[in-house]
């Protein structure tokens, strides 16, 4: 099977866990509608992939780091839900549709938001207690929330709207999205990583993922400059509009292609040691090229 | 020592724990200081109090639950910084003090409730991985998480919003306060009672902890009715002025203070077999007479 073939059987598997994931029964109908409203509105599921990927890589069962992935994505889709809200970025427009607060009211919007990264612990728990208790599994489950929390995403998060309007140099452009969005890339491949028991290698696991995340912000950073806004599913321009320091902003459009290349050129020189399959290496190369 | 006396000590070494917990390195000053604002501001504790007297009532060392009782303090004092926004209740004035979003601004708010509730799972495995992964420390972390979301205090916050202006009945105003109150202050005795290590007698403390819990919120509509701004620390009246639906409402002020009584009674009954020291019988009534 080609990588496209690869990637598409992934996102099904995460797509199909998440579905289940969120069978909820005896909470409110208008809580669980927004969840699944956000939650199932077809992200690429990067974060549950590469927890796959790398856990496959290294030798164990890419299954055993779905439940923990899928859980990074909930938490993932509970920071854009509350991302988007008027008192942060003010967005309307996500994945195509309209954002979690448009669609249902702020109020609904903070609360899905509230729950899924409740329920994301909630799973992380019960799939702790379905593995037996197994102490790796607890290992991972920490580092997640480390990884989300006021050190990491969150703090990141705090970062961005104190930038917001001030001028910030390279190396705090990079500081704040190696939180911002770093963190839970990082935690999404170290999850493959102790998942597959190989707690030995997470310094390259680290390493990797830490030039994927960074590559992966500046071409984000790109997309909102040069992308579709039918493609993208969410405003070109946000970044210029609410006088965020991107990349593009501090080296200009060619420079910032030179500096993802590069990032994503280490990433895959590390990529080869954690995953002989070539589905990482061609995972790497493929967030470098993707239109959204 | 008196009860008083009894109580303060434990409200000491809460505090003493929770000022511990928030000594978080590394991230950006002005997301900690939020976190600390809203957490500090003096509570009555008697959440972690509660499961801390469970515990010891059990014949556990009530120094062991103290840490998830921490954790839940944690979830309630998020669950407060996000009902009082501006987009749900839209209070400005909690123990006696701006709320975050006045204090701070509506981003930070919104990120230090975040933040607060990611913390409490960071700090609870945390405490499992400190409690060499203990099957009964992992068994009451799932069923905190399960109590404090979309079956239990988001679902009774999200009845509660889609309650305000609507006539709504005895039996729906008590499974709304079950969910939005109850769940927590059930899941706080039920640590005690699982890390006491007595899993047989969880039946009982259910029981005594939902009455409880009902008896709780019965005496905070009283309270929101006949209280003191001063000593009550939050505006009286602000159920009225919303339109929301309260026993006081429903049923009156003296035959709420008689519910009040009964619920608090059946509670008392079931203490004694909780806790032989007096100390949980004597905290249970202090909650029917408290005046804040």
């Amino acid at each position: 099977m080609n990588f496209t073939g690869q990637l598409k059987e992934k996102q099904d598997i995460v797509n199909d866990y998440l579905k289940e994931m969120l069978q909820i029964k005896g909470a409110p109908d208008r809580i669980v509608e927004a969840m699944k409203y956000s939650l199932m509105a077809g992200g690429k599921r990067i974060r549950p992939i590469l927890a796959m990927a790398v856990c496959n890589g290294l030798g164990g069962n890419e299954r055993d780091a779905l439940p923990l992935g899928c859980s990074i994505e909930l938490i993932h889709t509970y920071s854009l839900i509350h991302d988007d809200l008027p008192a942060m970025d003010n967005d309307d427009l996500r994945r195509g549709r309209p954002t979690s607060h448009v669609m249902f009211d702020e109020a609904t919007a903070i609360l899905a938001g509230d729950a899924l990264l409740n329920y994301s612990f909630e799973h992380i728990l019960k799939v702790v207690i379905d593995n037996n208790y197994a102490s790796n599994y607890i290992r991972a489950s920490h580092m997640i929330a480390k990884a989300s929390g006021a050190l990491g995403m969150i703090g990141g998060q705090v970062i961005d709207i104190q930038s917001e309007g001030k001028h910030i140099s390279m190396d705090e452009l990079l500081y704040m999205h190696s939180k911002k969005t770093g963190a839970i890339i990082e935690a999404s491949c170290l999850v493959g990583g102790i998942i597959a028991n190989k707690e030995d290698i997470l310094g390259t696991v680290m390493e990797y993922s830490s030039n994927l995340g960074v590559a992966f912000q500046i071409v984000d950073d790109i997309l909102d400059c040069t992308g579709d806004t039918e493609k993208l599913g969410k405003k070109v321009g946000r970044d210029e509009k609410k006088d965020k320091t991107t990349f593009v902003k501090l080296v200009g459009l060619e420079e910032s292609k030179k500096l993802a290349f590069e990032y994503t050129r280490k990433a895959l020189q590390l990529s080869n040691k954690l995953d002989n399959t070539g589905f990482l290496e061609q995972l790497t190369n493929y967030l470098l090229n993707r239109e959204s």
